[in-house]
């Protein structure tokens, strides 16, 4: 990548022009870039091409690839509703490398340490690069400058948005699901391997020229309920296993037990209720990690207290949202991913547990979308600098480890909450800049750290609201100042030259790239 | 229309090529047209260009369709989900007249009686034609040779085909909700004016450029559940009332009591007995007039009394499928259109009554369709001819009262019943050729009437299975012989030279088209 393919982004920022060969725009501000084009248009298919007894099941992964056409230079798509239990996307590649196919672009709505045996596909040129989130050592490898492409890092929303506008053409895409019938009718609320939802494989479905259902349960027409829906599938493929269900569920499910990070979820809670956020009929949303856990059970407590409702909370789902849903704190859940087998069951059998998609919650290039009428968010970061903006890829050492998620698309809430430990490991969390921009200060308007909150000199709303609160208002740049003051100045990462991977804002545009750790 | 637009096509019907200034292709048999191009692709959005807060209420149908950018020549859709009592579509021609607006295209899924107020509106140039079904006085007016354009009738399937394809380009779809919220999120099964789904409308949300939800019911956010998805939509306009709910459910929701329509709906229930048509795990779809609800009662009998069950049955759902589903015999409803307020209710509550769209159901230029799936459907028809092609738009004197519905998609299930009476009114039903050609013979296998069965002679199996079962088989020859020893020879329509209406065929292809009455 030559020099002359880097300008200067609206955030400052210097990221490259090109990437893998194709064009890409700069960011441009918050709200800036308005798009031109149309929707990708899928070829229009005829029903006089396919069974006409709708049963579109093949033999095997192998036979429904070949089927669709799989060649050189391809892009494949793969989904992460079995999170680290996924058994199918390293089989998809086994095929490849067995049919002596290159080059492949593989575009997973996220991929984790499961999928560790793709490094050798990598190493050898069956797949070229992968596009979308690469959790743990996948990470460490692109960071490491070993990928021969450039990984493009897209939030849940961007990664709707990039298909429907036909910036990423998926040639196959392959979804798993936990239930499906011959007809291609398919669910991750049924069978073993559920994963709750199949919301991230819902662009797929629509855009991919060639899609395959490959399931561990097959059902008799018609599968009910539809997630994915089975007009839109070529090839059917029923496997012995196709997830471990219990590497499906997440990891961090759990109430956190640290004394820091519950009061850093007790200060979240209070801030939400003295600025007057959590009223009746509000809205909210927080993570599976263990301090959101943590918060959504403070927010519970209040609302009890207070003998108040949520309208609705999004999910990621997990137990605790759940028990208080069906409590009634909780009008609705819309739900993007059920993070454990409660979120599953209630999904599958409460009708106010409702399915949502990147489409309906996220995406920037529609008619508005959900994640606007959210009244709070609670957010994690692995930085934050002097100026709110915030990372999640990259930690200090430059190491690119994590996927966006999403969590850019959450900044659009009305108000944007990080309760981040004020430092990590002696690494300072609240710096002069982040190592890699994801999202802008403008939208994050509170920074919760064990010593101290700082809000957005934006919000002089919140500012007014809170300050007599008797909670601990300080400047980001005296919260920065203390770390630094514990922890000492943070030494930069080593960085080289080469880009490992470009950052996408919400709109398609690059907010930032990640160079190769030295 | 100069007669060297003319072609023969391929079932032997004189069509035009150029309709309303476009070219159309000619029906060229069943499976042969294989289209070749991309789907349609509406602009890309941005949500900066959409209310921050997500509410796109505005004042008024007026302001909506201002907003919406009306003018001359554009293509406005609307949808029968409210039949004979929607209180909508007249409004919008009210306005596009109020404001001078010209020659506009209406592309309805029907049309019906209460439309009548239009066609001062065809009279007078505010709309140039009509494409979509006309039941009755609109349809009148069409056949004799008034209206300005030529209409394009479609079935449901081939409406989706046709906006998905990009051969209708809607510029504004007004969607009428009995709920939305401010987001747009709409349904048909909460409020006053129920119509239980809006499924009719789910190409016009994909597809129009602009698309107005129009409500009585005016719900916080969200709208639960979402037929139709809020981001999709560009403007909510609250009214005080929609539709008129005692004429939103059809006109015919009894069971015949005419002795002659029993006994067809009777033979035609012992033949799907005998044949083994009626088995456990099977699957039908009977429509909602009274012959065809009286099936389903005779249905539900036999398998009573053999102790089996449906898999699934198709709606137009009704009360007697709904006690059906509710007593056990049929496992899941998977519903187009509820016909009576029992059909509502059910959908509402009832996980295992599922709703269907033009897209999963009837689409031909998709990768399958559910219509396929299905061992049995009984329909109508105005006429039968000898080589079992068949008519539902067009009585025999030449006028056209009736639009194609799912009536076409249908005819891809397995077998294809068609109970009707010999003769209406001392006109034979059963003739030698067909006024209006809507459905190939070879797609249609029995005949019924109240004088005999006629099998065609291509389902070998089934005259095999039916021969020796002591029910009164005939050719369809001796039908139409005996029907006209009965009324006498009949009398062609007299018809003009003017093509007052193409009849499309599921693939887009022009199978037919219909004249002038003079």
């Amino acid at each position: 990548m030559s020099s002359s393919n880097f300008v200067k982004n609206a955030a400052g920022r210097l990221v490259p022009t090109v990437i893998n060969g194709e064009n890409h725009v700069p960011y441009q501000g918050i709200g800036k870039y308005i798009p031109q084009g149309k929707k990708h248009a899928p070829t229009i298919q005829s029903i006089a091409n396919f069974p006409q007894d709708g049963n579109k099941q093949v033999a095997s992964l192998k036979e429904a690839l070949i089927k669709s056409g799989l060649k050189d230079g391809m892009t494949i798509s793969t989904h992460h509703h079995f999170r680290n239990g996924d058994l199918i996307a390293n089989q998809i590649f086994d095929v490849a490398h067995e049919l002596g196919i290159k080059n492949l672009r593989w575009f997973p709505s996220a991929s984790f340490p499961c999928h560790e045996p793709v490094l050798k596909y990598l190493e050898d040129g069956t797949i070229s690069h992968i596009e979308g989130s690469m959790n743990g050592i996948l990470g460490k490898y692109a960071s490491q400058g070993k990928m021969q492409g450039t990984a493009i890092l897209r939030s849940h929303g961007g990664r709707y948005q990039a298909v429907q506008d036909g910036e990423v053409k998926i040639d196959i895409a392959v979804i798993g699901a936990s239930s499906s019938d011959c007809f291609g009718n398919a669910n991750g609320v049924n069978g073993v391997s559920t994963s709750g939802l199949l919301g991230f494989a819902l662009a797929d479905s629509q855009y991919a020229e060639k899609v395959i259902v490959v399931t561990d349960n097959f059902v008799q027409f018609p599968c009910i309920p539809w997630q994915i829906q089975g007009n839109y599938v070529d090839f059917v493929v029923v496997m012995d296993k196709i997830g471990i269900p219990e590497k499906i569920v997440s990891g961090t499910t759990e109430i956190t037990k640290s004394p820091d990070r519950l009061y850093l979820a007790e200060l979240t809670a209070k801030f939400c209720d003295v600025t007057g956020i959590i009223k009746d009929g509000f809205s909210f949303q927080s993570g599976a990690g263990g301090t959101s856990l943590a918060v959504s059970d403070y927010f519970a407590k209040i609302m009890r207290e207070k003998g108040i409702k949520a309208r609705f909370a999004r999910g990621g789902s997990n137990k605790y949202l759940v028990d208080m849903l069906e409590e009634g704190l909780i009008e609705y859940i819309l739900d993007g991913q059920t993070f454990d087998l409660d979120g599953v069951r209630s999904m599958r059998d409460n009708a106010n547990h409702v399915w949502t998609s990147p489409f309906t919650s996220y995406n920037y290039h529609g008619k508005g979308n959900f994640a606007q009428l959210v009244d709070v968010v609670i957010l994690g970061a692995t930085e934050v600098d002097v100026n709110f903006n915030a990372n999640v890829v990259t930690h200090s050492d430059g190491y690119m480890l994590h996927g966006i998620g999403g969590w850019q698309n959450c900044l659009f809430s009305k108000t944007v909450i990080l309760p981040i430990p004020l430092f990590r490991d002696r690494i300072p969390v609240v710096r002069e800049e982040v190592t890699t921009l994801c999202g802008p200060g403008e939208l994050i308007d509170v920074i919760i750290t064990e010593r101290g909150i700082a809000i957005n000199p934006l919000r002089t709303d919140l500012i007014e609201k809170a300050q007599n609160s008797g909670l601990p208002l300080k400047t980001i740049q005296e919260l920065k100042e203390e770390a630094e003051a514990i922890c000492g100045k943070p030494a930069l990462p080593k960085l080289g030259e080469k880009v490992i991977a470009a950052i996408k804002w919400v709109d398609g545009t690059v907010i930032d790239c990640v160079r190769q750790v030295l």
